[in-house]
């Protein structure tokens, strides 16, 4: 039987750090304060920013939600995100997309300050990841994916990783970042071929590819360190990970649970980078 | 014996492509030119510039020297680079790097306009390659292993390539290439464990080590495609590949010479970004 990563413990982890620099933070006069700028009622918005506000709560970071219309021009939200950059009250910004379609999303991601990009849309802190300079915000889920592995003390010196996606905000930027712990990696996807020959090899397997219990045993070795970040419904409309986990946890040798993995630690590190931001103000 | 994948082919092709763009352009009155920035009087660069200059006397691009002394300040290259940005003569630049240690040299990068930036040093630049968004200038020894593949119609979707080199010039940058072309991408380097294991089950081997002769037989097997771009000398002083060429090419299906491979590519992706800047001048 698997040992199981539970994100609680890592996401844990991240609050009791935070907690202490929030209390630093106080003695000076500064409060952490995450602005959340979000177009129009889409329920899944409001639904995850609802989610956020009380996280940031519970931590004793403030939240400012800045709620426009969406036919709001490009102009418009490039002023509203030059405001916030002037906005000493404002430590980070998450804005929710994707944006309306009518608007220039590239010039909206050049106009919020990178130093306030907490959630990592500018091109700055992208280009920073690529290059292996850990200093800027990094995409949020793919931090949290290592941020398991690290707080489980998984190696990852000269271990041979998989991870199956190659999305902007986890498969590419968590290469860059195990390269920077000198994994050797693969980037598997869909046009991929005989990938259990390639998955099963591995030390560590990160998973997303957002279908639900895709990968069975033939995919993993028993020393296996599964790391799944796919979310969807299953055939019986349950949240489930991309990994068939009742068969697959009883033999390899680590597995996160989804529920309650790698997802319960994102909105951490998410907050952490809204401290971190104070802080460097 | 091995199909010899020689780079002058691949150039020719390019330089063919580009005789007709700055043709086109000359109509208009148009003439792509290269500003090259240079601190000091170091040899390599100097030899390299000429090297440059001699290629764009043949192909139709002016080229325009801007030498500077290597004491001066941050501040004075940022606003050469604004000055360059201004200059409707000067269709892309080329700074030689490295830049001596008291220049900030992220000022510098960020300061060359990214439409100017044909030797891809800008975060715009370079977070466009991270995102697979090749309408930017991509780093041109990544641009030209690429280029010898495409021009040899070696089939990339789905094919499993091994990158060895992660840096920024080469590995990096060329493993977003790959997973753009649909490959399936790993990437090794100095700490990757059992390297030949990895190499020899690949479709595709990119090797840069810069280790003359390393990669003997055992790194390959009869179907691989070897594209090898590290140079460094061997025992006897000789220009060598990472690759032992003699040994190797007898057993492979399709390999690149050193000298007469990648390198020679190298330099006609620089000046094709130079006359496509000037396309959208």
């Amino acid at each position: 039987m698997a040992e199981i990563l539970k994100g609680n413990v890592v996401a844990a982890g991240i609050k009791e750090k935070m907690k202490k620099d929030i209390e630093e933070l106080a003695k000076i006069g500064k409060v952490p304060t995450l602005g959340i700028v979000r177009l129009g009622n889409n329920p899944d918005d409001i639904s995850y920013e609802k989610s956020i506000i009380k996280n940031c709560d519970t931590i004793g970071i403030q939240s400012k939600v800045f709620e426009r219309n969406t036919d709001m021009t490009t102009e418009e939200l490039v002023a509203l995100m030059e405001e916030l950059n002037k906005d000493n009250s404002v430590s980070g910004v998450l804005l929710f997309r994707p944006l309306p379609k009518h608007i220039d999303e590239t010039k909206i991601r050049e106009a919020l300050s990178p130093a306030k990009d907490v959630d990592c849309m500018h091109p700055i802190n992208l280009a920073k990841i690529f290059e292996g300079d850990m200093t800027g915000f990094g995409p949020c889920t793919a931090k949290a994916a290592l941020e398991v592995l690290l707080y489980n003390e998984v190696p990852l010196e000269g271990k041979n990783v998989v991870v199956v996606n190659r999305s902007m905000v986890l498969g590419k930027p968590l290469v860059m970042m195990l390269l920077e712990k000198n994994a050797t990696v693969t980037i598997c996807h869909s046009r991929t071929k005989d990938l259990h020959e390639i998955t099963s090899k591995a030390d560590i397997v990160v998973t997303a590819l957002g279908k639900a219990k895709f990968f069975d045993k033939k995919y993993f070795n028993e020393k296996s360190v599964c790391i799944d970040v796919g979310v969807s419904l299953d055939s019986e409309g349950k949240l489930s990970g991309d990994i068939n986990y009742p068969e697959v946890s009883e033999m390899v040798s680590m597995i996160t649970p989804v529920p309650g993995g790698v997802g319960s630690v994102t909105t951490s590190i998410l907050l952490s980078h809204v401290v971190d931001a104070c802080k460097k103000m």
